[in-house]
C-alpha cells in the first residue's frame, strides 16, 4: 500500500522503498501475488513536485534516474501484480498502475492519465510504450500530447483500466482477480507473462542516458521552474482550504 | 480442409501435412488462393493432447519444434489465405486461423481463443505477437493471461474474426472474400501482403530455441502432466457421452 | 495550403515544394505550428497519375524516391502539424494527413484511405507502419489489403481522423487545436513529440532501396500500365463532364 501523506505524492525515498519492496516480494516464497493500492481519494498524486522542486542538481538527477528505473522493476515483476486504484492517479501515479497486470479503479470524481507535458515535463519513449501497450498508439499519442486526464468512465472505455467498482468493493475485486491468476500453474503463468512483455520490457530497459540528459536540462529551464512554482502555489492554496 | 477425427485435433502428422500442403499450394500455379476450413462444429480443437501426452521426450521436442514453425509457414504464404471457421477453435486451432488474411466464422455456441495457460502450456512471444496483431496488445495480453475463450459474437466485436455468418453461408462468404483479393493484381497484392507482415514475420522467424527449452521443461513438470491427465479424463468422459 | 489544379494531385514538383516548405517552416522562428489544408472538395487526390504515367524511367525513379522520403520529413517535423482535410483524401493525400499530429475533416461525401493496391501500386511497410500507428494493425491491414476508402464518419469511428466539422468550421477547428498545442512549453512539447514518434520515425527512415526496386519493376509491368491507362481514361471522362 502506498502511504505517504494525504495524496501519496512520490518523492525519492518512496521510489527507492517501492523498488526495494517489489524486489523483496518477488523472492518471498510466501507471496503469491501483490496488490498495489493507495488511500480512498488518492492512489498517488504523482511526483511530489513540492519536494522535487527543492532538490539540488545531483538530487534531481538521482531522483529521475531512479524514477525511470521503477517501471523496469515493476513491469518485470514475475508474480501477478494488480493495481487497486483508490482515487486520483495522474502522471507518476498512473505510471505505477500501468506496470501492473490488471487495473481496477474506484468509481468517483477521480482522474487518471499522463499529464506531464502541461506540467513542463518531457515524456520519454519508454513511458509512451507502456501507455500505448494498453491504450493503443493513437490514443496514447493524442492523450499525452494534449496532457489529457481521463475520468474513471473514460479510462474504462479506453482500456486504461480493466474494471470500475465502488470504493467498498475495490480490494475484494482486486483480490478476486489475483486469486484467478494464482490458480494457474505458477511457472506457466509467470513465464508466459514475461514472454508477452518481452518487447515492452526490452524497451523499458533501453539506455535512458540521452533521455535523462534532455529531461534534466528542461527541468532546470527557467520556464519549467516558473511553471512548477505556479503549480506549487496552487497546490498550497488547495491544501490550505481542505 | 482440416480432416482428422470428429474435432480435428492437431497431432504431429497433421502439423507436417499442413506445412507440406501449404508449400505445395504456394508453388501450384493453378491455385490463386486458399481457404482453410474444418467440419461443422469444429474448426480444430487444437493440439491433440491425448496423443501428445504419450509422445516420448524426442517426439515431444520434434512436435513442438514443428508446431512453432507452422505459423511462420502459414503467415508467410504469398497467396490469399482465408479461414472459414466452422466451429470450435481453441488454442492451436485459433493459431492456424490467426495466420490467415481474413477470418469468417459460423454462428453458433462455439468458442475461439488462446487458452494455453490454464492447460499448463507456456505461451511464447511469437504467438502473442500474432494474437496482438489482430486484437491489439491490451486484449491479447488480458485474454492470454486469463486463458479466455471468446464466443463468436465476442470474437467479432474484438476483431479476432472479421465476419460472422450462418454455417450454410460459411464457404460462400470465404470464397467471396478470396475472389475479391484475387481480383487485384497478384504481384501487387502479394508483395504488399509480405510488406505489411514484414515485422510480424520477422518476429515469428526469430530463434525459438530458448522458448522451446523452457516449454519442454514445463511440459514434463509433474504439475503439467497431472493437469493433462485430468483434461484427458474429461475429454474421454465427454467423448463417451456423445 | 496545397494548391495545384482542382484536386491537388501530387506531381514531382509538388513533392519537392512540400518538402522544402516544411524545412523552411521548421527553422522559421516566427512559425509556431503549421496547418496543411486543401480546397473545399479536395484535400489532395493523391499522386498525379496522368502526369506520372508519362514520366520516363529516370523520372519515375526520382519521383518515387522523393515521395517515399516525404513522410520522413513530415513525420519528423518538430512543431505542431495539423491536417485540415477539406475534402477527398485518397492514397497520397491520406499519407500526408497521416504524418500530422491531428486530423480534422470536413463533413461531406468525401473519401479517405489507402487504396493503392486496387490501382496496382505496392504498399511499402513504412506506409503500413504510419497507417497502423493511428488505426491499429488489424484495421490498417484489412483496409490496405482490400483497398478500402472510408467515409468521413467511418474515418472518425476508426480513429483515422480525430474530429469531423462543417466545411465552414474547418480552419477554426484546426487553429483551435494548434493553439492548444502551442500553449505548452515548446521544448517540452517538441521533445516529447519526437520521443513518442521515435520508433515510427526509425521505421520511416529505414532504407527504402529494396522496396523501391520492387515498386519500380511493378510500375512498369504491362498489367500496371494497362490499369493506369484505364484509370486515366476514367479521370478524363469525369473531368470532361464536370
Amino acid at each position: 500500500m502506498l502511504d505517504r501523506g494525504r495524496s501519496n505524492p512520490i518523492n525519492h525515498q518512496m521510489v527507492l522503498d517501492l523498488a526495494n519492496a517489489i524486489k523483496d516480494l518477488e523472492t518471498d516464497k510466501e507471496v503469491g501475488g501483490v496488490i498495489i493500492t493507495g488511500k480512498p481519494g488518492f492512489f498517488s498524486s504523482g511526483i511530489d513536485l513540492m519536494e522535487a522542486y527543492d532538490y539540488n542538481e545531483e538530487q534531481v538527477k538521482q531522483f529521475w534516474t531512479d524514477f525511470l528505473a521503477l517501471p523496469q522493476a515493476l513491469a518485470s515483476f514475475k508474480k501477478p501484480l494488480v493495481a487497486a486504484i483508490s482515487g486520483h492517479s495522474p502522471a507518476g501515479g498512473c505510471v505505477i498502475a500501468l506496470c501492473c497486470d490488471y487495473r481496477v479503479m474506484a468509481e468517483g470524481q477521480f482522474i487518471i492519465g499522463l499529464n506531464e507535458i502541461p506540467v513542463g515535463i518531457i515524456v520519454p519513449d519508454s513511458i509512451f510504450n507502456l501507455y500505448s501497450f494498453w491504450l493503443g498508439q493513437n490514443k496514447a499519442y493524442q492523450y499525452i500530447m494534449e496532457g489529457k486526464l481521463l475520468t474513471v468512465a473514460e479510462a474504462l472505455r479506453d482500456g486504461l483500466i480493466d474494471d470500475m467498482v465502488t470504493q467498498e468493493e475495490l480490494m475484494a475485486s482486486a483480490e478476486k482477480k489475483i486469486r484467478a491468476y494464482m490458480q494457474m500453474n505458477r511457472v506457466t503463468w509467470s513465464t508466459s507473462k514475461l514472454n508477452l512483455r518481452k518487447e515492452l520490457i526490452g524497451k523499458l530497459n533501453a539506455d535512458q542516458t540521452e533521455n535523462l540528459t534532455i529531461m534534466l536540462k528542461q527541468w532546470w529551464a527557467p520556464a519549467t521552474r516558473k511553471g512548477l512554482e505556479m503549480m506549487i502555489e496552487n497546490l498550497k492554496a488547495k491544501s490550505a482550504k481542505s
